[in-house]
């Protein structure tokens, strides 16, 4: 196999960043994971943070590790010094739309202002690909379903999560602009969910999880109560497993070495289905065996009602196809469950 | 008289900053003036900048200066340590739209990343009331005339300029949402030109000014060869005299006062007139009796045509009337720049 590029992935511990980086190694690319370990549950992960260790017992390869922090520009430009980093895929964020209102400055400084720093040494180095973990959540309070990318952005973006997302979107389209050398895939997922089918990566903090499917699997796992259903729990949402979502990544690649790119495109990740809570929670209960006892409990503020998308665009030009469905997404969060607390699987 | 509010201007030495911190003085408010002098085109400015000399020399009234980027967590926490700060008015700004396109990092940088450091600092020391000088390039190209605060803002924004002031308006407001103890006022200047009226301030790089009627004085002075006119010099523009635009701060500052107060709200700044482009030129010329050449060049990308401003609600709630005429602004310019020059004025 020829030799392959060299990736450097920011945020590399992270929930959708480990099922990336798996997706490269098995697609033959060198990969250098960055992340400051601030979300790691271990103060002495200071070698290598246990997914990417885990990462590397299920592709039988190597991750270059930095504990560093995007912001540290001289920590930055050494890496980009001692590696030839042919493309970023810039996947740093919290991530955590309903607490980010609460922390909005928190949200704005981790997810875009130091963004800034990364894109200051890449432009100085000339790394100058790039691709972008975004989020359905630019999109805001949908104006028509399913959402394609034509949908305006940063309008009606009732947290900060969503519009620092939408904040770095449009700083790579004004760089884009300023330098036709440039070249940045932006990848809009839909809430990325699951778990490596390995059951040996998925979401670290299944506790503090904002996300629906984690949440179930604490209640199912007898560690909560019950879900707390905001709404009526007929919104309907587009569940993407995160290996789809990984895969999409790999594909953004190929698009970026296309002779006729064009500076800067936005795809949707989508499932190309959708699923109400409470069909979820059912698919849950069904799989488990288990009632998921659940309480319906009114809308909250930042909640934007049914969010789907038109994932045609991706299909087309990236020639991706997500393959999972929302019964893979609930058989492999809960093995990952399994596997971390019981050393079992389903 | 009353012992009135310390207010903290930051970008201080700034052409609309200066015009605000005389009209503060003015009204008997004690000024904390923010600067890092990086546009200060003398180096050895390091006690206090002409601009806040001559304003003192002006008021009779003592500015407290500190030479200090809001960027310096450290520095800025000393100053709000040091003095009982009641009201930070931010006016840092790089403010060059046109010149933007190609520096859109070191837009975002200065103009946002910048914000959030003091944000964060003013959160600190419990300071939670701030007046923020934004642009009418939030509004981008327009969608219908004149522009009201209900126009949306943030979309079709075709320079960083104005999307890096956008980003800084939405921060605004979720800092607002998430604590309904921020007091926030946005001030949307239209195009602020003129001088202040003793010729003692003005804008002080009229040669790396992208403001027209700075380039008009240029060409009269005999120092640059022609007025390029973009476009077809029939665009309809909303010249605001910075004067008009400095009074409309320290209204501002009432309005923060006031019981009723709403968390975040934007008034625009204009002049309540509209002129084009060749209009200027002929009051200019007519003014000083001289031939002003000019060249029609045809349009620039980041040109968004016609765009004015009604100012009704700023009048309504402000109780803020602009009282210059674009005449005013042509012979505050000429002024400002001859007594700088020549010492003498018209």
């Amino acid at each position: 196999m020829e030799e392959k590029e060299t990736i450097l992935v920011t945020g590399g511990a992270g929930y959708v960043a480990s099922h990336v980086i798996v997706e490269l190694l098995k697609s033959g690319y060198s990969v250098i994971a960055l992340d400051n370990l601030q979300n790691s549950p271990l103060a002495d992960e200071v070698e290598k943070p246990a997914s990417l260790r885990r990462i590397e017992k299920l592709t039988e390869k190597v991750v270059t590790f930095y504990k560093t922090d995007i912001s540290d520009e001289g920590a930055l430009r050494n890496i980009f010094r001692l590696h030839k980093i042919d493309v970023v895929i810039h996947a740093v964020s919290f991530k955590n739309a309903n607490q980010s209102p609460l922390l909005p400055l928190c949200y704005y400084s981790n997810n875009f202002l130091k963004s800034l720093t990364l894109l200051e040494v890449m432009k100085e180095y000339n790394v100058k690909k790039l691709i972008f973990s975004s989020s359905s959540h630019v999109y805001g309070v949908p104006q028509q379903l399913p959402i394609s990318e034509h949908h305006p952005t940063g309008i009606r973006c009732p947290n900060p999560y969503g519009r620092s997302k939408f904040f770095v979107e449009e700083i790579l389209k004004s760089l884009c602009d300023s330098d036709e050398n440039w070249r940045v895939v932006v990848l809009r997922s839909f809430n990325p969910a699951g778990a490596h089918e390995s059951g040996l990566i998925g979401e670290k903090h299944l506790r503090a999880s904002s996300n629906l499917i984690s949440y179930i699997v604490q209640v199912a796992a007898g560690r909560k109560e019950r879900v707390t259903v905001f709404g009526d729990g007929t919104c309907m949402k587009d569940y993407t497993h995160v290996t789809d979502v990984a895969t999409a990544h790999v594909k953004a690649l190929d698009k970026l070495r296309e002779g006729s790119f064009q500076h800067w495109v936005a795809y949707n990740l989508g499932s190309g289905r959708r699923n109400s809570i409470l069909e979820v929670i059912r698919t849950f209960s069904i799989l488990v065996r288990k009632r998921i006892p659940y309480e319906v409990v009114g809308p909250r503020r930042s909640d934007i009602g049914s969010v789907y998308a038109d994932i045609t665009k991706a299909k087309t030009e990236l020639n991706w196809t997500p393959t999972k469905t929302i019964r893979d997404i609930c058989v492999d969060s809960w093995n990952w469950y399994l596997l971390k607390t019981k050393g079992s699987t389903l």
